[in-house]
């Protein structure tokens, strides 16, 4: 077992459920780290772009990518591209970027678990019983990076986050303070986007 | 000092830094959990919507919301509205709905500590000296939940999530596996959204 890819037990408690994704998602934001030469990020210079959508299952590692990276969606440095796939670009402005896939081969093999079985049944991750979830969450503790994970350079990406500002103004309709970028006017006046109707 | 917003040691380490706005959102979170009689998600039953967008600061709230709710965006449970507002609207299908948002006053009074002279100077946060960061971070355990935040009832609110499924196939030029809804067609095989550049 590579005990280097086993999340703090903190990481658990934060996603809400023991599931394997979570273990997927971190390890291969750690791998991805290493690939890029970048350390967890403190602030807001690392970006990831899960190619996750909604309404399909396993995008529990995007939560694994968070623990790890701290690329958090709350620093707003993570935006899915809605694509449906188990797969994720990470891209750091000095270091480049990388996308890290799961490989069909693995997704297969991983498929045939106990878990899925209970998961496919409409049984929320945290109602599975606890030897299924630990049945497949060591069993990819034992597979190899190379199995699961297909990795590709990705010279010509590119991103660029929105320059930030400070400025902000109350909306003369609510009286609520809005930034900026997101004041609309109506009427000559600043409004809030809900309070303009647009 | 009110013990019970001081967020676990652990909150601050998956946020990569200690600033204000992580324990806001965690107090507002378990706020608005106590007015809609909710436990922590385990699983994908509870929703949140905050008023952020992009390129303005103070959303780290948002990463304490996830840290205290148990929604998180690895679950699929949260999306931005992209309002440009300090507020976020909490959901149950079962208990309803609920808007937080803070009020200006708050704002106002907040936004004359040092630690923001740092922050509008281009210093981010993890290089803001611990003496300023730990003097607006106890000022907020010190205020009442009156002062910071406006509370409102949204009966009339409305989100159903989308229908989940597990089936996927895999893309006809990648190879990759794709979850059905976003599987593509060109020249009559599925396709992945990116091969088939739509």
């Amino acid at each position: 077992m590579k005990t280097e890819y086993v999340p703090p037990e903190w990481a658990f408690e934060f996603h809400g459920h023991r599931c394997p994704f979570l273990p997927i998602g971190y390890r291969m934001g750690k791998l991805a780290m290493e690939y890029l030469k970048v350390e967890r990020e403190k602030d807001h210079g690392f970006f990831v772009f899960p190619e996750c959508g909604e309404g399909h299952p396993q995008i529990c590692f995007i939560d694994g990518i968070q623990v790890i990276t701290g690329v958090t969606y709350g620093k707003s440095l993570m935006e899915k591209t809605y694509y449906g796939k188990l797969a994720a670009i990470f891209f750091h402005p000095k270091k480049g970027a990388v996308r890290y896939s799961l490989k069909p081969e693995f997704i297969d093999a991983f498929g045939k678990f106990e878990f899925f079985a209970y998961r496919k049944k409409g049984i929320e991750p945290s109602q599975v019983p606890q030897k299924a979830a630990d049945e497949v969450i060591n069993w990819v503790y034992e597979q190899t990076d190379d199995f699961m994970f297909k990795v590709e350079a990705k010279p010509d990406f590119k991103f660029s986050p929105v320059k930030g500002s400070f400025n902000k103004a109350k909306c003369s309709i609510c009286g609520e303070y809005v930034f900026e970028r997101y004041l609309r006017t109506k009427d000559g006046k600043p409004v809030c986007i809900p309070c303009s109707e647009y």
